[in-house]
């Protein structure tokens, strides 16, 4: 029976345990443990700043999904988990940062008492907070078993979001709306960098009517000019200054989804030349979005994009989307498919990306980017509702 | 030559350097390679949100340190470190998200070049970011080299701050001062906790004079009545509510330096248990105050407030301090030294501690801590200034 506290219907939960268990069978995976928060909420709806300690989600064939952390920690499990309360459980707070044992002794203690020693275990070998002792502790407490590496695994299961996740997503939309309308109404020569900021994340927290804001697993980000050129440097307390163009990157997140799109300003008169790319870039971006629709691949997208900005006469390589929805810091790309020629997935209705075609000169960088939903029918829809330009303050 | 942006000095720098190549040389290092990313800034200066895919900083001893990562971000590596720009390196984009190779092959390469490949090689096999098939790829790659174990190798350099980094957390406090003052005036029944969230971030965001706000590396936590036993939960758009109890963890962030604080508010009249307790965790905080002081042990500060809180009747199990300075997501903690009382570290003038005499019962959970900072003579100083109660509001 669902925690009162989940985020998504019984329904919703059973959904996914369906997905994920034909994905765990063809790769002949019997267990699953996962690490990822992002996967272990889609899994179990736990929802909590508890990542930085070892925990997780386990998954069977044939029984409910367990939760597993630090003893500190079930408390919030028991209250956001839709499992039953025998599915949570625990290690004990000795094994929290200590020099002599580690966590991974009580899990696969955990393993061997619900049978599972010897059978194809399946774990994320490339992911943030799985750590290499945490694998070789598993690897020597199981000696028979098969351990498999399930990276990414959960991650393609959530490609295709349910009409539930979708109407999160539209609600982080609104916030995403919100957050740019803001900020393109201050932002001006003299306002320091930290400042805007400050308004980015009240208006973000404060959200929208029917949606409170979460915070996003990426901060505001906001480079200048040159700066465009590093675009993962945060703010500082400089000014925004006037001649300058400053793209704004940023999301609005309702219960950890995730609708991120940037814009960018000039404060002044934007050259020729930066007027022409965002031409450029806009109908690009058009021509991107006609082409993500469910059938075509990936690639097609990236194509479609690079063949209008050849006509405009640049060269835009490498990758220019990525899938977005749930997540948590330090990432909310699902890091699985990309917008890029070599690309073969296939676009299914209920996806959504980040349809990022941003353009880096040598004293400037251009980015008018979308959230985009798969249709059934036709072109990708932009989900938040916002003016496709390059914004001038002069 | 000191990048104009990099947050120190040429000489703290150096400093660092030269007490980390002492701590490689104990343990027989001859190349370090670090992924987490305040290892990274603490060593080079780098600082930027691209913690999400493979980078680092490698350790030498007898050349300049070399930053490592993504193609992209070396631009930022360029305007943040300290070194030469002819000691940034990166791997070309086709590594990111590949499915058929990694970056470590690259940077392994970079090894083999270096002459490396037959050395012993530090790793931080129990961090963040630092993947198993990074390891398995470095252990593949570099079949002659000793992979040891460095987990907390740099952050245990770190414990002890120079007066530089003392500095910053002496700015950090200020903004956290703020950031405090501003939640109990606006705290009250019916205020939703996402708003309040949203004016904590413009507060910290804001900063004060002559500190500008940074991104802090754990979000606010304020968790009410009973929700205190789920301490990690993050909000969502409930009312404060009259009768309730909250405890409130924020901290400041100066160049991502660190001064978190807890304090609890009461709406309405805190029951008498409550407040009993409140005047025994003061008491023993200042009892833990005492303790920490130079030449005693981590140990002894435990043992003082556990001491306090038995005469009150309370007994207090557990971690009740770790170390605090300079992070990044996930957690702020150095994971190091702890307040517990099997923890004999030597405390020293310069350390600096989050310092957690929380208790929580069924029905609430009381928090009242400190930023402490351990002097050459005398009690620790707490670096914000607060008064330190209970607060209440009926």
């Amino acid at each position: 029976m669902a925690s009162q506290n989940a985020p998504f219907s019984s329904e919703e939960y059973w959904r996914r345990l369906k997905v994920l268990r034909t994905a765990m069978m063809d790769k002949n995976i019997e267990l699953l443990f996962v690490e990822d928060p992002s996967n272990i909420a889609w899994i179990t709806g736990y929802d909590g700043w508890s990542f930085y300690t070892h925990q997780g989600a386990i998954v069977f064939h044939d029984r409910n999904p367990a939760w597993w952390g630090r003893e500190q920690d079930k408390n919030g499990a028991l209250r956001t988990v839709w499992m039953a309360d025998d599915d949570v459980t625990y290690y004990p707070d000795h094994f929290v940062q200590s020099t002599t044992c580690h966590p991974m002794e009580d899990l696969a203690d955990k393993i061997r008492e619900w049978g599972y020693e010897s059978k194809s275990i399946g774990l994320e070998m490339e992911n943030y907070y799985f750590t290499v002792n945490a694998f070789l502790t598993l690897q020597k407490e199981l000696p028979k078993a098969k351990l498999v590496d399930a990276t990414s695994l959960v991650n393609w299961c959530r490609a295709v979001k349910s009409d539930e996740e979708i109407a999160f997503m539209r609600k982080a939309a609104c916030i995403s709306q919100k957050i740019m309308t803001g900020i393109i109404e201050r932002a001006k020569p003299g306002l320091r960098k930290n400042e805007l900021v400050g308004e980015i994340y009240r208006d973000a927290m404060v959200g929208v009517n029917g949606a409170w804001g979460d915070y996003p697993a990426i901060v505001p980000l906001l480079p200048s000019s040159r700066d465009a050129s590093a675009p993962h440097l945060t703010w500082d307390g400089r000014e925004l200054r006037r001649g300058e163009a400053t793209f704004f990157e940023i999301s609005g997140c309702y219960r950890r989804y995730h609708a991120p799109f940037c814009r960018t300003l000039f404060l002044g008169n934007p050259p020729q030349d930066m007027q022409d790319a965002s031409k450029a870039l806009i109908d690009g971006l058009e021509a991107g979005l006609k082409a993500a629709k469910a059938g075509n691949v990936a690639g097609d997208v990236a194509r479609a994009l690079k063949a209008e900005l050849k006509m405009a006469g640049i060269d835009r390589e490498g990758r220019v989307g990525y899938p977005i929805g749930l997540s948590y810091p330090p990432d909310w790309g699902e890091r699985t498919i990309s917008f890029r020629e070599e690309d073969e997935t296939v676009l299914e209705p209920g996806m959504t990306f980040h349809f990022m075609p941003g353009l880096w000169m040598d004293d400037w960088g251009l980015e008018t980017t979308e959230t985009i939903l798969i249709k059934e029918n036709g072109p990708a829809e932009a989900l938040i509702d916002f003016p496709r330009k390059l914004f001038v303050k002069s």
